[in-house]
């Protein structure tokens, strides 16, 4: 049988981040959440690389520093409760990965989501990290108001940008339903 | 260096390919146009599998057998000089893969191209063959007036096709440009 098997978005946005990310590599996770993809990230850099993990939540941070501690990564990761948007005062390289999960936390408070305001500039802030042939994955959840804005607002964005510096892959599952998330992989060109 | 490169839609499709087709497998071909990728899932499939090819123009398809002879892959292909439409008429067996490359036959009469009316009953019947978990590509190019009209009906007829029974994912590269071709991958669900 064959293994390829097509599911949602945040699995074509893992599926390209491990594709991506190399031993030793510094990525970053813009929106920590429960720490689900942190984890990930801290596996695929290997004990020789590092991950900058942010999220405005104290639960979200706690919560992801039980999951790397239980699995020995801790030392790979600097958590960072502040918003995604500050990324460049905290991240000291260019770095191969930025992964953005938007919308809100898994069983937090679902008043607290990602919004285009921050998400803009923290994208951006992203974008300039990149080393080149490095990517970006953000997945959107149009499900909900501020999601619907977001994909609108990050497809338009995204569509403007010079296709000399970055190519841009927009994945939709089109019958999935109007609210299905969607995933966007941005991947800086140049050598 | 990663080796993970965005191009464009016909290389995930080919992506796509690559990962679905198993050694002696079944597959088809579309849309032989000049027959790169009629050598290409020749060469997927095996010695023990095999491509049906599909055109309507007599310069395809001795382009391609062309190609085939001097890969030494004849053996594995039944060319076949007819409307992808009459596909179910020539294809014994389900399928692992179909791919379609829509639009006109290059270096050939940009007056004939692939056309909604035929391509419709065609994609209906890839569907139909496909094995559980196989999947069909399709590069759309929007670029010309009638690829433009395949595109837009082929979207809204996808995304009305029942998720439990195909899951679809549409690629857009969507900076470069309106005419830039997409890439539908439809993956047929079920054990």
């Amino acid at each position: 049988m064959s293994e390829y098997v097509l599911r949602s978005a945040r699995f074509q946005a893992a599926e390209v981040l491990n594709r991506v990310i190399q031993n030793g590599d510094t990525v970053v996770d813009a929106t920590m959440g429960n720490g689900h993809d942190t984890v990930m990230l801290a596996k695929l850099v290997g004990e020789n690389g590092h991950v900058y993990a942010f999220d405005v939540q104290e639960m979200a941070v706690a919560s992801t520093r039980q999951k790397l501690e239980a699995e020995g990564l801790l030392e790979r990761v600097t958590l960072l409760c502040t918003g995604h948007q500050n990324m460049k005062m905290h991240v000291p390289v260019s770095v191969r990965a930025v992964a953005f999960n938007l919308g809100w936390l898994p069983g937090g408070d679902k008043s607290i989501t990602t919004l285009w305001e921050t998400t803009f500039p923290a994208i951006n802030a992203a974008l300039d990290l990149l080393l080149p042939m490095g990517v970006c994955t953000v997945c959107v959840y149009p499900g909900h108001e501020a999601g619907e804005k977001e994909r609108k607002a990050l497809a338009e964005y995204l569509a403007n940008l010079p296709p000399q510096r970055y190519n841009i892959l927009r994945q939709t599952f089109i019958n999935a339903g109007p609210g299905a998330p969607e995933c966007f992989v941005i991947q800086r060109q140049g050598a």
